[in-house]
């Protein structure tokens, strides 16, 4: 698994916990409304401002993104 | 402190207990000679995906880039 799939994964899990939607994150997180859309399916490499600001909109570290599945 | 920032750190603390020059490490990860130095300055937002390789040259956990100073 690559790190962007990870990444992907956890963006996912970490959503959903927190009850948003694709597009209602994307627009907390001032990105495009596909954006978080294209992250989940791993069709885009984020940076790390981006992941701040994602990150910034579900409470949570940003180290918790690059936690490897159990 | 940004999130990249605190990326830039890790990454020269990273790179440094490797004993490697930014130089080095950026041929050994397939990028521009210049282009570790304008992450440790903060200079530049690195993507997942060069952050994957980064971490593969320096044998760290992603993760390590992103945890905050004590």
């Amino acid at each position: 698994m690559t790190l962007r799939e990870i990444v992907a994964r956890n963006l996912r899990r970490l959503r959903q916990a927190k009850g948003l939607s694709q597009e209602e994150l994307a627009h907390r997180a001032g990105l495009d409304r596909n954006y978080i859309g294209y992250l989940e399916r791993s069709k885009n490499s984020p940076t790390v401002d981006t992941l701040e600001r994602i990150a910034a909109e579900l409470d949570c570290d940003p180290a918790a993104f690059f936690s490897r599945p159990e």
